[in-house]
């Protein structure tokens, strides 16, 4: 293939990351790009300048439709997209686009995230897993019997854990957990910093925990996360197992609240994350006893192909 | 009362601070120094010149017997104690008390700590607040209707809470949630910083977080916590109750655990904590329509007295 072939540019734009590609006609990778232009080095507003200085290789030609995601349709980033409320599919994200034509005559096209008001009312917000999700059904995972058709629960982890309950590729409803972040701040900012210094892989640790933390449907979590204190002072486990047991009480107690979401998925979790948290938590769900799949991580160009396609831009 | 009828030191010696008191015979305080001196401050285990300094006054007709608790205990104070197992009251701390001898001849009695185990085996510990227990018959509450004959559920809010069940002043068991510690990581180091910048007072907003984070006694909170960003986003409430309603969600939690772990006190709560945070929780149980009175925040040194008195130190 060649650079001619070209037809649509897709960003994805973090806080500290930008990435982007080159796709064909079919939704193909022709080339990609990535550096540490995250939204949060732009100066002055300058997100065009930055964009044009990474992409010009693919411009040769002339402009090309641009489809972009990530938090660069937040608060913080380029142009603020307002949340669309679920159940929404690719055709629905398509209809929802918000459309920009820069000043210099590029017109880029930025996916909403996804809103949804549990049976309690109460809120929930995505941005970027929504088009994760939309890629998964193209990213060639039906051939591997991973396909989105039919009901599916997707466990996105990371800082905030998307539990989304997806049918036919059409997110009905998601719940966030924050246990990534919550692991994080503990780890770094709480008494127990002062036992997990030097970590140590502890498999068993790990499993344990992670039993511990979904016991009682994940109750109980301030009293579980002191006793990793107490039992580290009273030699019931080393030191340096500290953090493991802090990730797997907060994973357990995670895959406890979400299996209360949505209980009953008839095909098994489909788990859609980096390779090491993948299996993580296709770890706790082992200890758990409860089956799992993973699903490649990075479906978001697909997904912002398979948009772009139901937009007509490509 | 003069400085002639001292009988008995006390040393509150925490990580930040350093507090004396001089007790007479009776335990009525006398005099009372505190300083900035705390334990992180003393430099090449230099503790006795700290201490001489704060107390050289009291001891112009001679050493008197000191009895000290808090941090120091700890492996980063003075002399490390092993903790105690429940049940423990006045009369076993006594007896545990470790002794020091010091070059230049004090006499030191360090009270030790406590550690309990649940039915499920799982281990806690606690380190000073077993002093303000010892504290509380003897700090006048009896006369007040509030001592502790009978069966108490003592709560002490803080950056590790501890929800005490107290027997006839002796300490059956304990549980720890770590509320504070879990709060203050979360205010400055999740995505909610974002939202906690400017704070107001909110008190049916806590109110209605308190009754959210007990619901189904407490399960849930990875998600819960979410929440409170996605409803800042979605605009159900103002970013700036972010805070109170975090605070609202963890004690909340914290309250159903607790409830869990002493289900049934017949005498209702006693909180025991500095005032604000005592009227947090009293405003927090109230909102869960439990009963609660406060007792006075601050009987370390009457507990000191009271564990000194039964070791005959005085």
């Amino acid at each position: 293939m060649v650079m001619a072939d070209g037809k649509l540019i897709g960003i994805d734009w973090g806080t500290s990351t930008f990435r982007a590609v080159l796709m064909d006609g079919s939704g193909a990778v022709l080339a990609r790009t990535a550096s540490a232009d995250g939204l949060l080095s732009v100066r002055d507003g300058a997100f065009e300048a930055v964009l044009a200085r990474a992409i010009a290789p693919w411009e040769t030609g002339g402009r090309l439709p641009i489809i972009a995601s990530g938090m660069v349709t937040s608060r913080t980033g380029w142009v603020e997209t307002p949340y669309l409320a679920c159940p929404a599919g690719p055709a629905d994200l398509a209809r929802a686009l918000k459309h920009l034509e820069t000043p210099a005559g590029r017109h880029i096209a930025f996916v909403t995230g996804l809103s949804f008001r549990g049976p309690d009312g109460e809120p929930d917000v995505m941005r970027g897993e929504e088009t994760q999700i939309a890629g998964l059904g193209s990213a060639g995972l039906g051939s591997a019997g991973l396909g989105l058709a039919g009901t599916r629960l997707v466990v996105m982890p990371g800082t905030h854990s998307k539990w989304v309950h997806v049918v036919d590729g059409r997110i009905l409803g998601f719940r966030t957990a924050m246990t990534g972040d919550v692991f994080a701040a503990m780890k770094d900012n709480t008494v127990l910093k002062l036992t997990t210094g030097k970590s140590v892989d502890a498999p068993e640790a790990f499993a344990a925990a992670v039993r511990a933390g979904a016991g009682a449907a994940g109750a109980g979590l301030l009293g579980k996360l002191f006793r990793l204190r107490a039992g580290s002072l009273m030699g019931d486990f080393p030191a340096e197992e500290t953090a493991e047991r802090l990730s797997g009480l907060l994973i357990g107690a995670e895959i406890a609240e979400g299996r209360s979401f949505a209980p009953d998925s008839p095909t098994g979790i489909l788990i859609v994350g980096g390779e090491a948290l993948a299996a993580r938590y296709a770890a706790a769900f082992s200890a758990l006893g409860i089956g799992s799949e993973a699903a490649p991580a990075d479906a978001a160009f697909a997904g912002q192909f398979s948009i772009a396609r139901a937009a007509n831009l490509v």
